[in-house]
């Protein structure tokens, strides 16, 4: 399937879910738009993830596409207008549209008349099915090992980290499951449900669920953890997760130099402290252990440098710890064969 | 105002809502509806409340009440289809009708053309208001005191416990506020957010501006809290009241004898280890003292044997403990003053 991503003003470094896209699914990128890079490449941004040009706008984009996915996902989650053109257009040239903002495209009354009259389908993938329900407190009733990433932070990289996990797992011959909780998640898996959206009694529900149908078909269940248990506001997210999905193995995720939680005025505890906060969270509702960290080290410049920040981090957790992107998997992977 | 109080074949034991209401409300009870006592009165059952005759059916209610409440919230919050003869017979006489079930009465054809017809109010007080945003993290921004109750389980008297607090605290002369986040303290109060219902994204954000708006006007804030921060399904509605509402001092609330989390095969770790688990846990997003503990103790005939199991709780907890229904809060407010 063909794709063009919509990151206007904000690729690479505040489009998340474009980047993950590039970097993770199986559909194949024809453009990216961003207005403000437009005539440049994506690899001239990022490099290792596939390459495709950046454009301006939806009728710059040559190639027949299937579909425009939102490929940012802006604090609050609203529709900006600007962008109405380029969804306009694509609808209009016969193209689905996926969004994972809390402004849902197919109340948009414009919207929803375009892709009538076009025969266009529009996925709104921050809407959770309307039939979850209270979690049972089985999860832990599946075989399958499952291994539920959390973090320091929101944005320290949890999905990249359990995609990362997930990958090298399948390549190494283990038979994994990738659990998808948020937007870029879903949009990558095609498949998921978006906790943060799930009312609050029903969101270890929905990981539950997710974890039964996936463990019951793989040996191995990663699940893609949300924000912090020491966030202000979406700590409520993280313990159903965490809770939901009762997990064999917990992964703390970190982003190096972060030590103030992201957009509050907070600071956040030295890392050391994570591994015991999760686990004695974790610990009534479900056998856990702690397998190890993934340290995200975009802000380092040097290999070296990096190197040294993971041996710093794993030290801190007195666990295995990895740079996911930079250096692999492995020495976490270990832990939980 | 005058209302009926619905609770067939549950009341008082599995009542909570109803007997909320007779124990905390305003209201002036004109009749319970329980079609297995009909006959009896409410004082047979419940001593110390308003007292009314418990009737069969609504035809049985012979005054003049402007609102019939549902009193029961069952697993699931659904509607139970024997009770609409009751709800119907209430619109068709011009009654208004009060509910806290997921199940909105406001989207049943049948209720809603009734009430159109006779000109009544529908009130699902479990509906959030659609404005709800992301907590900001400033609840500690108030100049009142901020007092939190957390809890063991569901279902140990937090509602209760944290009611108890309010007015004997407005008794000793304190100007206090109550904010409701649950179905029947949102009944009794007349106002709040029912937090369960409201996207895990918002619910701390909920709590957060039901603070900042009762702090506002007030020197102590008495928040409701919900479930407990060990409950396998609903962990993440106790942890966002907690961060949303960053207290000053939390209030631990348990029920004596109770080891086992309820409808779940889990059990509940020591009591000795709540204090510290709910200190860790709001620690780094709020300075938040533990204050001591309100013990249900409802199992215990002897009143004797009450004040001995108070003591026991209070030397597990190492901090002033009471039970607010027997023996009142006067303990754990002097913490607090």
């Amino acid at each position: 399937m063909k794709v063009a991503l919509l990151a206007h003003e904000q690729f690479p470094d505040r489009a998340k879910t474009a980047v993950g896209v590039l970097r993770y699914a199986d559909y194949d990128v024809a453009a990216v738009l961003d207005r403000d890079s437009a005539g440049s490449r994506v690899t001239d941004h990022v490099p290792d993830v596939q390459d495709a040009p950046v454009v301006a706008s939806m009728s710059d984009v040559d190639e027949d596409v299937d579909a425009l996915i939102i490929g940012i996902a802006p604090i609050g989650g609203g529709f900006e207008e600007s962008w109405r053109p380029d969804v306009r257009a694509a609808l209009e040239r016969g193209c689905d549209v996926y969004a994972g903002l809390h402004y849902f495209l197919a109340k948009d009354d414009e919207f929803a008349d375009l892709a009538a009259e076009h025969g266009c389908e529009l996925w709104d993938v921050r809407k959770p099915p309307e039939d979850l329900g209270v979690a049972d407190g089985v999860a832990d009733s599946v075989d399958a090992t499952v291994v539920t990433t959390v973090g320091t932070d929101c944005s320290v990289g949890k999905m990249t980290a359990t995609r990362e996990l997930y990958e090298d797992a399948r390549d190494a011959g283990m038979d994994a499951a990738f659990v998808a909780t948020g937007q870029t998640g879903i949009l990558i898996e095609g498949a998921g449900i978006p906790v943060d959206r799930v009312v609050s009694d029903f969101t270890a529900g929905a990981v539950e669920r997710m974890v039964l149908d996936a463990g019951a078909d793989h040996d191995y269940v990663f699940v893609e953890g949300q924000a912090s248990i020491v966030h202000p506001a979406y700590s409520g997210v993280t313990t159903s997760i965490v809770h939901g999905s009762m997990p064999d193995y917990l992964v703390l995720c970190h982003e190096h130099g972060r030590d103030t939680v992201h957009g509050y005025d907070q600071e956040i505890p030295p890392v050391a402290s994570f591994p015991e906060r999760y686990e004695d969270f974790a610990e009534p509702v479900s056998d856990t252990e702690f397998a190890g960290g993934m340290l995200n080290t975009r802000s380092v410049d040097d290999d070296a440098d990096a190197r040294e920040a993971v041996a710093d981090f794993a030290d801190a957790i007195d666990a295995p710890a990895d740079d996911p992107v930079r250096f692999g998997t492995e020495s976490v992977l270990e832990v939980i064969r």
